[in-house]
């Protein structure tokens, strides 16, 4: 048993453990250990969002180009696709590259056949949209969860093995215990989203982040299960947290919840798998404790999974979560409507309070 | 808006509070508050036991005999008197006093009178059974809880008023942030309980306790409750509330739960009223924080509190928790049978290791 904290991430703490020195976890999980050259990793969802059956097909062109994309030199080592439908009915697809290193990721980004496809004025003004969200948390910045060891999903599938079980889970406050940063910060927010352009104008709009937004990647595999588990896992479980996964998109916004969606792999011709996830944004990882430890749609869903997990030894959950200084986020929408993704909450530029004129 | 932990009680944190700085609560509570001249409280559970209905009536005379007891000089100044089965089938009327101070306890217990009635044989030989369980936390080693600030139940009854609206409160952790030993001690539990005499044997037993025991009493009164009221809480909580109080009664002995009383108030004619409450003795606060935090036992009744809270204005749900060190505490169970309180966990002296002889 050892810390969630690899040894060369551990430093003298100015704030404490939530969990005491004898503290011993009921049963055996692991994280994602990678070697200390790996000093951050990216996460990139490239996303493609269409309105209506007719451009489906269109739609899922376009996700296969990025995918074809993340087949060139410098591409992602791990990537997975999903679909979702949005609070506004639109479908989007997302491919999502997890990078071993930011410099990797910039070449890759840097290629003229990539950066000339997301910079084309087709982008802008045909039938589907385009965004990107790219974040980028240094190595003392993210977490990772797995009940198991084989074949991380997630970012785990860039790093260079697994953890001894670890001593930080099982308790409310074991995310935030297994973030390193988290030895010597509370990782509040500072400012809010800002956007370069007008949202509601559509064209292409960059959101700007700020210091100490959190994302939480939140996963559920039950494609090996068998019929009897199946069954169990679409009747007591899916339909409790899809209501959580609705409530955090339509009334997510007052609990800090910049964005959420409840994603399904799909593979390149859009049949669905077994897998979902959540990709969820918050202000801050506070909010996501809050809404997590004490909100009933959340604890409906906890309860649900604590009660199933021992009928139910297939059934893979994870998780990884991250938080970001404002420099270590891009988040660009090419052609999509207002309230995609962290869109939704980006406050115009040159916004004129009430009452208040240009000129006063 | 304030620290649950007065000012004269605050001192240079070894140990970080959960909750940051800048933390503000959805929703106002309120903890007691005594002046610096209260440097440790008393809290005596003084029981009768009986079984089957041929005894109620004596056992009621006995109930009345301790409350008479309490008005005598260097009596409590709060109290009350309750009614629970256990699971042994037994029949518990307790009456519960608090003190101001433990000089005036101490002065109340030696009275001739009373200390007489407790050493008598007749304790030992007659058809009821008796017990005391008595600590005595420093004002460091306990908080309390309550979303109203009048008509403090339990140990506010003998404190000297209310706080201003707290900040430690809504988060899991905040009961340990609200004790002001919590600064700078972990609080971790040492050692085991242990007996004077054979349980088994009944008799008079004395048990032992040691280093952070911690007991909660968690109460609902729902007496002010209109008849809607009154039918969403039977329905709606009581029966959570009950499965959960069950549980920890029956089966929360691996989970550190020494002992689990759901008691319901009654007056001194065993009239039961609208006001309940839970008893319950546990290893640590660790273990507390465990079962309530993760179980679902309890995250259910979590949840159904949670969810009805704004619909049922009249509702109080209060607690008051409290550690110990091992002199703090006194348990003493007379002609009760072997799984009496704390009785249930407590070794016996000499007792021998399978396979061993007491000459090896």
């Amino acid at each position: 048993m050892e810390s969630a904290i690899d040894t060369h991430l551990q430093c003298p703490r100015t704030l404490s453990r939530r969990a005491g020195e004898d503290y011993r976890p009921p049963f055996p999980v692991w994280v994602a250990r990678a070697g200390e050259d790996v000093t951050a990793v990216v996460m990139g969802y490239f996303g493609v969002q269409y309105r209506g059956e007719e451009h489906r097909e269109e739609a899922f062109a376009g996700l296969r180009h990025l995918v074809d994309d993340f087949g060139r030199p410098d591409g992602p080592g791990a990537w997975d696709t999903t679909h979702h439908r949005d609070a506004a009915g639109y479908d989007n697809l997302i491919a999502v590259g997890y990078w071993r290193d930011p410099e990797t990721y910039g070449r890759w980004l840097a290629r003229p056949e990539i950066a000339a496809w997301w910079d084309a004025d087709e982008r802008r003004t045909g039938d589907l949209g385009f965004f990107r969200e790219i974040v980028s948390p240094r190595a003392d910045q993210f977490e990772t969860l797995y009940p198991f060891t084989d074949r991380l999903p997630g970012v785990g599938g860039v790093m260079d093995g697994v953890s001894d079980e670890i001593e930080e889970h099982a308790y409310w406050g074991s995310m935030r215990d297994r973030i390193p940063l988290s030895q010597t910060d509370r990782m509040r927010p500072e400012g809010g989203l800002s956007a370069t352009g007008d949202p509601a104008l559509g064209g292409r709009v960059v959101v700007r982040g700020h210091d100490n937004i959190a994302l939480i990647r939140s996963g559920q595999d039950w494609s090996e299960a068998d019929p009897e588990e199946h069954a169990l896992y679409e009747t007591e479980v899916e339909p409790a947290l899809r209501e959580a996964m609705d409530f955090l998109r339509d009334r997510g916004q007052r609990l800090g919840c910049y964005s959420n969606r409840y994603v399904r792999y799909v593979d390149l011709d859009g049949r669905p798998l077994d897998k979902t996830y959540a990709i969820s944004h918050w202000r801050s990882l506070d909010k996501l404790e809050q809404w997590a430890e004490t909100h009933p749609s959340h604890l409906r869903v906890f309860v649900a999974f604590v009660s199933l997990a021992r009928r139910f030894p297939t059934l893979r959950l994870y998780h990884e979560v991250s938080v970001f200084d404002a420099s270590e986020q891009y988040y660009e929408y090419v052609n999509c409507h207002p309230a995609t993704g962290l869109l939704r909450d980006a406050e115009a530029p040159h916004e004129v309070p009430p009452g208040v004129t240009p000129a006063s």
